[in-house]
């Protein structure tokens, strides 16, 4: 591995170490120039109604279905068909050539996967937006930078892991008379082949770290997008080739499975002898069949009810703008937005004195439709809807009870005439409702709740996160006895809280090297990007001995 | 932390890291001093036709049914029966008490306990020999030092974990204007209460490893040990309960849950709902059943066939009394045991001339003749045997097939005459047997398998360690290239292969802070002690962010 891999890595070792200050990259919006994003819409551009031949694969049947929520057509694009035998023994015959290689070249190829990814962040924008419905800079960000940053973690992660123990030992033992020496040496053996599974809204950012989580640890590894959103993936996947044949490796250590709607591949895939490891991001009914597989290791992000507490601010104006933009940012189709907003019916104390609820709960429903109706800002923190089931789900909400504070409506979208773009709906509840608030209401819809008081909040916050998971929880609040109360209640049920958001700060953003996303112990997801687990489940360390 | 416990434990975490060098006790024999042997059987005689009142718990019913191996007659000792709500409720209450202590201090008590069990070692002594039928030494070794050795291992490795991640960080983003700053703190959240399932053959040895990375990662534990063999586990856990109260904490935080054969409490306990580990040593049936209890974190060691492929030496009398002295060790009750040995039909080169089959199975039958027979080794080795099981599959082996190459005989302990001391039966096969060996066959069963070539003991091998699962594999071989096809052939399949032992090393042994004991990768177990997963399933990081 030439020096400034091994610089690099050891950076990204040492920053996860501290999980402090992360800026190894303060010169990303400087390098791309004015001449990326016009390139990356061209190629984009290009690629519409046409084969994805990037992969370097040949198929009698080319299939996809992706539809563009801003432009509410098809973007034409199809992928190469392969059937499950082939994907199965095409990873098994690339098997040996990767479980050998050592950790160094591993790293060294991966880190140059990134580098070639990187070249690609503004075609991965165009693609993210036109398949998701994320807005632009959302669809930069989590897809190119945040998401390379979770890959270079999990990189980083497994280089550690693996190197964790020697290659080579000398053990003796002090037999009183004589002394007795054995060389030992230690191998992580890749446990198989790794499957993938990627999800509709953020197909790169919640694919990543399982992908080179398997690569990293020597795991061949197929990745099986959702049918609405294959392109930015493909992308990675694509260039991940690329890296490994400049490299010499077969570029069948990592595969790309399309299936369409009609006919899914993934159970086939899932349930296969051969594939050990599985990746999940999506819904819990599919995250809990995964879950249960005799056999496999797995890996899920599904879904849980995130909650906001709210008890005491020293301006309300800036909870409710803070809670604002983390209720629409990308439509509230993001895994970590909240959905249950909770105000005590006492109402809240603040630095210039008590708000009631309804005063509250009517600020809030202001600072939402102050945002989304700021041509500004409204679209383009709103993105579009992803998928008819969202839509469908924002549409009946009101009539499934409590008080409409702020209907959904249509927000125009400068470039995009066809864009589905919605506000969100705001209803106002009262925590005997609990038969509407305790479903997750994935996107759009926001319910803030008239609890007894702070106690009853965390209550039913607590209960909520025990039964149905939680990947974040909001929590408003002057005191410090409160907040260690909430802090200790919400951890117990293994949900992280975060005080007293502001500014720049959304309980949305899950930073690599520094935050956890999803804890791995309640029901929203079995695992966590990335503790150690997140590695070390996915090779096996076996020790030899030699008498010298 | 005082220093010198935490000078220990830096130690024990440095020795952990390069998997070298391991002396951290040479003081060990020294210190016992010439009247703990006595002092010990004195306390153990004086523990027979007593009820145990080290754990200060009281009950209504004292249970007990210990049958010593070496006098064949019961121990007489009883211990409190708790209810299944009782054991739970007093975990329960004890919870909050040992989740929020800090890692320094659960490090502090446990390695006080481990002063505590050292003082003991002579009783422990005493107790598993007359619960397990390990012979004196095995008895002390197995039970004291080494198993305080991987409780200590445990304990390093658990308070790595959880200092690897600081408490608190700061966090700042880079805005371009101005700069976000956040302080995050982080936290190991343990799951719960643990279970921890003991086996009749190795009380100690196998229990602490789950039972101490249950406490150090701040889980309350449940200890159920074989109603066999309770007493050398019964001390370690009273010795646990007077190091928390000395410190200040609640005994209950780690409580024994007795049963008998007849009115078995093992699955309540397993599958009740507060039980989120569970660790468990046994047989395979259990054990199976343990890792498809829905929603627990499991740990098992089940059973696996091990196997010795002979290829080459260069002095097969080395050979044969290695492999004589392993099957023997313990009457081949251990789970590291050798049991098929592979010879080709073409014999075996060494530097003397090549040795034929027929001289090579006779040379290994005729060294573990010599071993049982010879007075000042063969009862001392063997052990007695510890259950009706095994004596009863002893004498049916012959039945099964094949040529019986030696009898198993009754062998003489003269300081036991009741002794249920056997030696092994010998037994030839050829690779086509495979219905009788590819059984396990716990106890002192050997089979001597003529195959077809080294080949052909590798494929036999490699299959069953992929069928079965493998605790060791043994190899004799002087070709370089050889030796890496089956070092890369067995490892493939998770199964750690030692080299050529003789003298000193047996397959047997595995250290601490150095052999990984099961990979956790083959059927024969789902967990390794000790890799960093061992630790890491057992609590969960949660991370709370706070606006500065």
């Amino acid at each position: 591995m030439n020096t400034s891999y091994k610089e690099l890595l050891n950076k990204a070792i040492e920053a996860n170490h501290t999980r402090g200050y992360w800026a190894a990259y303060p010169e990303f919006p400087k390098v791309y120039g004015e001449e990326a994003d016009p390139k990356g819409k061209e190629a984009f551009a290009k690629m519409l109604n046409n084969n994805f031949t990037e992969l370097g694969v040949d198929s009698n049947e080319w299939i996809g279905e992706e539809v563009s929520p801003f432009l509410q057509i098809g973007t034409g694009i199809r992928y190469p068909k392969l059937s499950i035998d082939t994907l199965i023994s095409q990873s098994k015959n690339a098997q040996t050539n990767w479980a050998t290689s050592d950790i160094e070249t591993r790293a060294q190829i991966l880190i140059d996967s990134l580098e070639r990814i990187k070249l690609r962040f503004f075609d991965i924008a165009y693609a993210t937006m036109h398949s998701t419905g994320q807005a632009y800079m959302m669809s930069f960000q989590a897809s190119g930078p945040h998401a390379s940053d979770r890959a270079l973690e999990v990189i980083a992660m497994g280089y550690e892991a693996l190197s964790s123990i020697p290659a080579k030992a000398s053990w003796v033992k002090p037999m009183g008379k004589f002394d007795l020496t054995l060389t030992k040496s230690f191998k992580g053996i890749p446990k198989g082949i790794g499957l993938v599974i990627g999800c509709s809204t953020f197909p790169i950012w919640n694919t990543v770290p399982g992908l080179f989580a398997d690569l990293i640890t020597g795991n061949v590894t197929i990745v099986k997008p959702h049918p609405k959103a294959v392109l930015p993936i493909a992308i990675v996947v694509a260039e991940i080739r690329n890296a490994l044949a400049a490299a010499g490796y077969d570029k069948n250590i990592v595969q790309l499975a399309v299936d369409t709607t009609e006919s899914p591949i993934t159970k086939q895939l899932a349930e296969h002898d051969e594939v050990k490891l599985i990746d999940f991001t999506g819904g819990n009914a599919f995250g809990d069949y995964i879950e249960g597989i005799a056999h496999k290791v797995t890996f899920t992000e599904k879904a849980g009810v995130n909650c906001a507490i709210v008890d005491s601010a020293v301006d309300f104006k800036t909870v409710a703008g803070n809670l604002a933009f983390s209720a629409c940012l990308y439509s509230g189709q993001m895994c970590t937005a909240p959905q249950n907003i909770y105000i005590p019916e006492t109402g809240i104390e603040t630095a210039t004195g008590k708000i009631s609820f309804d005063e509250a709960a009517q600020q809030i429903a202001q600072a939402i439709n102050d945002l989304v109706n700021n041509p500004k800002m409204g679209s383009h923190i709103l993105g579009a809807i992803q998928s008819d089931v969202t839509l469908n789900r924002l549409k009946e909400a009101p009539s499934w009870g409590g008080k409409l504070l702020l209907a959904s409506q249509p927000i125009k979208n400068d470039e995009f005439e066809n864009a589905r773009c919605f506000s969100p709906a705001v209803i106002e509840l009262t925590s005997a409702d609990h038969e509407i608030y305790q479903k997750e209401c994935f996107g759009p819809i926001i319910y803030i709740i008239k609890t007894k008081s702070t106690e009853d909040s965390i209550k039913i916050t607590e209960d909520l996160s025990r039964q149905k998971g939680a990947i974040t929880c909001l929590a408003y609040c002057t005191s410090e006895a409160t907040m260690q109360t909430i802090e200790n209640r919400m951890n117990a049920v293994f949900t992280p809280v975060s005080f007293n958001f502001q500014g720049a700060a959304f309980v949305n953003s899950h930073a690599a090297f520094s935050d956890f996303h999803v804890t791995g112990g309640n029901a929203s997801g079995n695992a966590s990007f990335t503790n150690a687990e997140y590695i070390n489940k996915r090779f096996v360390w076996v020790g030899n001995r030699y008498m010298s």
